[in-house]
């Protein structure tokens, strides 16, 4: 249960007046300051914010209003390692091969059921993977989408870093470009940004860039904002549009969400821990505040239409909506969904849920408004 | 701190592989059971959602990334009294006057401040107020928006529920009709939409339905839905486009944030108490799931351009983005704004707050590109 004690001590009819006030009138955001002031001199409402908010420890039941794949996904136990960072570079690639060897063996089944193939290649010295449906839609045919993975800006080297793309391509009928850029502990920031320009580079030199969709989720989503930073420092055109879902923007522990969904979102827990380390990690002793970093402080007018995906539990709900928020006050033509109950990024989960292609269909929908043919 | 003494007892080689593949795939949302099973039999995950999720108890800071006002707004403490729920018709009068008187009180210093006029009037024999700016904007002279006020479907009657159309009209330049509908416990369930539909029929003897806007916020956004719903009984037109604000589309006890933004939303605490009162009054015996209760169970299916708008720490946020998406899945053209740190309706609360112009700003462009001239 909350905690009154906290508050000032006001005379009791004070209080009468300003609780009956205040459910009266909040439930239409009346100004309660300047109501109780103009209906009782007797109640006063602190002028000076209090500070936290605090929340008793409580359980949470997995909603009912999900699909049945999602439930079982919203109801796995809080990641066990969500707080445990490695301490050393040994440690760091350890961990990494390990994740990715996992992920990497579910990767066959996944192609296979989308009818998707993989192939790797070089665009200008940096490694990537062409990633073909069986059939590209006709009014694709001109059309490619550049893929950013994530993973904190350390997991999924090489074919790890396809998953998404594969399903992309999939339920789009794309062709996708997945970028395999270099990453911590050996190649901290800017090579990964490095890379992601240059395979955009490259790709102009066969596409239109109003043709070229880029997208991305959590890193990726992020890398996605600050490729479009540096190619308008680099003068390059902007891409025809851009998907990021639950985009990292911000490294530094900033954000509501951080806060009132941490250990609510079971894929993550907190912004400490784990994720704190691969963020310093990644800026290598750069301000984490750095736009080319953190793309929340950036300048984002002149930025393409922009599809932004988040959940309700999401720890980067916050951090989502502030994106969503700026662009729109750029002028950009940016479009916000958000998944009832999912925490980071389990829109991409389950290629069975009818969520993960729904999710596809709006991204696909987007793009095939936005982009030329 | 989370518990894990629920998690089944496997080998410690298992749980080593597990951790480690989850940390490195499920930030690309990997489905885990097949990672796990394809890399080692030994980790087995639980096929059976273990249920509830345990958050532990925790302050929640006030955020630095919204506007000092919005900061004082987000610091107030809890509600206090939104547990305690009226027993008897008197306590219920008496509360509704209370909060009404204290409400009104304020409104002279909003309206100066918008230089907007408000007449009351009587349409089709249902009272109602005539909510008109110092200029009503060029593009805006053939067009109307009738709004329909929040306040739990039982508080705000008369002048008190004319505030949220005050700043539409001051900050959109549009002439507004706001429906003083008649409410419990004297009138229960139809009778406030039957007074809505009763207004816009009127409104549609001098309008093109297409040059009609409808909007409300809380219970006026669900009754914003269910107007429609009884319009395509009646097979009345559609309005040009609406905007509805933290709807509340399900009076039944259903919907992911309701527990996660429990006692987290300042404005609302749970949906218990007060709330579950105020809808067991309004529906006076009827099932909950009632379409035209809960609108959220309606056939939305040619339902006008709708912006929806939530915040993060909403307590509806969930039924906010449940709505969007099943206007989406719908084939609605359907728009969502969420807003960083905000409780329910936190958007309005503060005339001064420039998120509340802001919000303003977007739901006028969005009546602007969608409605008649």
């Amino acid at each position: 249960m909350p905690r009154f004690n906290s508050l000032p001590v006001v005379p009791l009819f004070g209080w009468v007046v300003a609780c009956l006030a205040f459910v009266g009138s909040v439930l239409l955001g009346v100004n309660l300051v300047s109501v109780v002031d103009a209906q009782s001199q007797q109640a006063t409402v602190p002028s000076v914010p209090p500070g936290a908010r605090e929340v008793p420890s409580r359980a949470i039941p997995v909603p009912d209003t999900v699909s049945p794949q999602m439930q079982a996904i919203i109801a796995r136990p809080m990641n066990p390692a969500f707080n445990v960072a490695p301490e050393t570079t040994a440690e760091w690639k350890a961990r990494v091969d390990t994740a990715a060897r996992a992920l990497v063996a579910g990767l066959p089944d996944i192609r296979e059921a989308l009818d998707v193939t993989v192939q790797s290649t070089t665009m200008a010295g940096v490694k990537a993977f062409v990633v073909t449906p069986m059939a590209i839609s006709p009014q694709n045919r001109d059309r490619v989408l550049l893929h950013l993975h994530g993973g904190v800006r350390v997991l999924n080297p090489g074919e790890a870093g396809t998953r998404e793309a594969i399903l992309m391509a999939g339920f789009g009928g794309y062709k996708v470009i997945s970028v395999d850029y270099r990453m911590p502990p050996d190649f901290p920031f800017p090579a990964a940004l490095d890379d992601a320009v240059t395979v955009y580079r490259e790709v102009l030199k066969t596409t239109n860039a109003q043709n070229v969709g880029i997208f991305g989720t959590s890193a990726g989503g992020s890398l996605t904002f600050t490729t479009l930073l540096r190619a308008k420092l680099e003068h390059l055109p902007m891409p025809g549009a851009i998907a990021t879902g639950t985009p990292t923007v911000d490294l530094t522990k900033t954000g509501d969400s951080l806060f009132t969904n941490a250990m609510v979102d079971n894929v993550l827990g907190t912004q400490d821990g784990f994720i704190r380390a691969t963020a310093l990690l990644y800026a290598n002793g750069r301000d984490l505040k750095d736009p080319l970093l953190s793309p929340i402080y950036g300048d984002v007018h002149g930025f393409p239409p922009t599809i932004l995906t988040s959940g309700t539990r999401d720890l980067y709900l916050s951090n989502t909506v502030r994106m969503h928020r700026k662009l729109r006050a750029a002028g950009v033509e940016a479009v916000l969904q958000v998944w009832e109950g999912q925490s980071h990024a389990q829109y991409i989960s389950d290629v069975s849920a009818p969520e993960t292609k729904e999710y596809h269909d709006e991204v696909v929908r987007f793009f095939d408004l936005h982009l030329g043919r």
